[in-house]
């Protein structure tokens, strides 16, 4: 599958090589690849282009760019490249501007996930992988025995299915799969409690298991 | 103990005779406790009072009604009865008004535990049990093995300390506590999330347990 994969923060550094090691042609969105190159914590050997070639004849779009740039991001990879793509955003809409804790530009009624919907019809947004750190969202051993919960949320059937099927070749296997992008509300909106999650564990290798009475109880 | 439940909703009626199964004195407080007496829903054997009455001497203070009327309902109750006690804020703000999924009243910088500490800055409030529903509140063995995860918000220490034996008492072991009330922002806005598994899982019996790198991998 060809990924395009926007942004060269934490996030879009550690996508980036796993899904090349999941056998998939990647390529990196950046706005100036030049400097990006010049970054010491930039040492992926993987494409780097700008974001309006990054999407060109990509089958999965991930927007991995900070949540307060996404919108701009996108438009520079254009909305014909959006066009029929699967986009699945992993962005949260964190605002640091004014300290810790951080808020969130877009919340309850709305999404960022569905702001980029609205911007780009054309797209099938899928939500997924916000609601854990760069690290885990690639390798869910990290915590525990890895059967923590992954929640994945779209209004299309057809994307959603492709990524579950991503999440499935990450080593994700407790997917809870929400049919209404709006479910991304709530995804987005666990992040002021994981915050401080992390800083009252001292980690941020950590995430929640749905635990519902039926699957505990079976023998 | 003498604890004091503000609510004849389902998580007053529920937690009233569970504190009174713990050996606690429990008064609840309503309105209009004639109009009380006469609804079907009210089948419990404990003194019911207005709220004007229920929080003199008590010890804790249980605010369990709906998240729309609790400042109403705690001043009725009277700043002069609630200072100096633990308050236990167990409401959630959330606005059915516009239909499914529901909207919360406050969120993001600020909560309504934050709320009515602001309006009675006498007492001593604590959130928790915010989210799960009210069978899971007092019988944490409804979900799995019993071993999900419990949050815990205040600035008063003493308050917390008192509020976490409480939970042990119901059953809670793996209790998170956070130091400063201000964490119930992330409590709170863990329910459009909740709510949406609600739906999705078909059941209101279940919870998330934190699952920790550290635990996992001790022996």
């Amino acid at each position: 599958m060809r990924i395009a994969v926007l942004g060269t923060g934490a996030v879009g550094r550690t996508l980036a090589p796993a899904f090349v090691r999941l056998g998939h042609e990647v390529r990196v969105g950046t706005r100036d690849p030049a400097a990006t190159r010049e970054r010491e914590d930039w040492t992926l050997d993987v494409p780097l282009v700008p974001y309006g070639e990054v999407a060109d004849a990509a089958e999965l779009v991930v927007n991995a760019t900070n949540g307060q740039v996404s919108l701009d991001a996108l438009s520079e990879a254009g909305a014909d490249a959006l066009a029929g793509v699967v986009l699945l955003d992993v962005a949260n809409p964190l605002d640091f501007s004014a300290g810790f804790p951080p808020t969130l530009t877009v919340k309850d009624t709305d999404s960022l996930a569905e702001q980029i919907q609205r911007a780009y019809p054309g797209a099938r947004v899928v939500k997924a992988l916000n609601t854990v750190n760069a690290g885990v969202m690639v390798d869910p051993k990290r915590v525990g025995d890895g059967g923590t919960t992954m929640f994945l949320a779209g209004d299309d059937a057809e994307a959603r299915a492709l990524v579950a099927e991503l999440l499935r070749a990450l080593g994700w296997r407790d997917i809870i799969e929400f049919e209404q992008l709006s479910a991304a509300r709530g995804m987005e909106m666990w992040l002021p409690l994981w915050v401080r999650l992390m800083g009252q564990l001292g980690t941020a290798d950590f995430n929640l298991r749905i635990v519902r009475r039926e699957i505990e109880t079976s023998p």
